[in-house]
């Protein structure tokens, strides 16, 4: 199990199975980097003003997120993404 | 639905009708970068010195924005930008 | 009508008629860009640690502002200027 | 009148007569940018912790300030130098 | 012994044996800059709006840490790796 | 009289003698930039948290502070130097 | 005596004495820069939110610094460094 710390998310990157207009599905390296995942874990929260606040996203949440934020790590044969929840837009529900 | 987080708003640009003084419609290249749009979706507001405040803006609100704030999302069909609220610098009503 | 947010100012720059000492009237070109202007409207104010602090300046008020702050905007036909309040240097009665 | 804001002083620089050794008065170009001045205005003061605390410096004291600090500004046929107190050094009695 | 300060962690990186697909062990050279290790001892805390708040991770810990982070020393024929807390992305447990 | 402002002191540099090995005096030019001066005013403190605080050095303190801080001012025929408490590193006594 | 300044601590540098494999001693040159040192004297502390806090470490630890941190000064024939302890990574027992 992999438990991020403080302010931190770990999520699972969806790749967007990308199709041109004409239904040519794109090779990996043309595809945009993804910015939609799902939240597999969550920090036990930060800090503000001397109080700690919980994050607000929850665990299964599908987010969107910036394109370049955190950092990719494997961990047994799986790929994950570690970042900050201040890196995370919008929750798409 | 698209529920932006914390200080961040969602919102839809709205494309100017940009007519040249001879009355010629620009092309979708030399137009400005939009800086009008509607409120969409608003986050549950952000820290002040420890106590959450409210967002100024509101659903619906027709606002004016800094041009190359934020970030294009695309969900379905539809694209989004998703900015922080001290993006916006003004509401028009 | 244009509503500012936050420690924000809207105002409309005042051209100097700027002559050379030989009493030319400088084309818009070579003219010094405005650092005077009127306030239009004004944001509800900023926070202080936790308290919300109305702004000093007041809708009338004829100001002198940082030459490259803020953003121009156009509203129907009129010129703006938006910019933080921290861009106005002093107020001129 | 020119009312500077919050932690703003407007003030007059005062050119220091510069000779050479020789005793060859300076010409413009060649002077030090000048460092001293008198206070003409004060603002209304900065926020500490949330509280608003007066400035220092009062009107018609000397002082030392950083030399390339503050925005020159004409109003009428008088130049002022408009800086935030934190650019004044020393005030000279 | 080894104390770290304040927020600060130390720990001992562990090499991962990468092995390429076809099962050759990669030179010292290639490898990845390792990104997991075991804490070996941690800080007192750190202040959070003058309060001192302890470490989340502990002692025993194996966590995975940014890439670059941290300083290495050698305390007697032992490397070991010193960090901020805030450098540690999550727990593997 | 020369008074600082805030947490400003001023001091006048001490120049050290600097003879090489063999006891040549070195020149202006070659001498390390002076790191040990005398406090001749302190300024009136700074804010902490909204509190005023004194500084800690005082009028006759030998100081060393860092080479390349702070501002020279000629007052008179006298050179000083206009620095932040914080750019002293110790009190020599 | 040479007193540090709040936050900072004077250490003399302790020069590990480096030979290669083959128990050649490194001439002056070639060697790291020391990162260990003894604590001579340390600062009366630093400010957390308003409350002085004292320094962690003590006269006569042995510590571990960041490589190039501080400030080398000369006292009399003796070498000193002086850095904030921010800059020291850990205890040495």
């Amino acid at each position: 199990m992999i438990k991020p710390l403080g302010d931190r998310v770990v999520l699972q990157a969806i790749e967007k199975e990308e199709k041109t207009a004409s239904g040519i599905v794109l090779p990996e390296t043309a595809k945009e980097k993804p910015q939609e995942g799902e939240v597999v874990a969550v920090g036990t929260g930060r800090y503000e003003n001397g109080q700690k606040v919980e994050l607000e996203v929850k665990q299964g949440d599908r987010v969107i997120f910036s394109k370049y934020a955190g950092t990719e790590v494997k961990v047994g044969e799986t790929e994950y993404l570690i970042l900050r929840e201040s890196d995370i837009l919008a929750v798409l529900d």
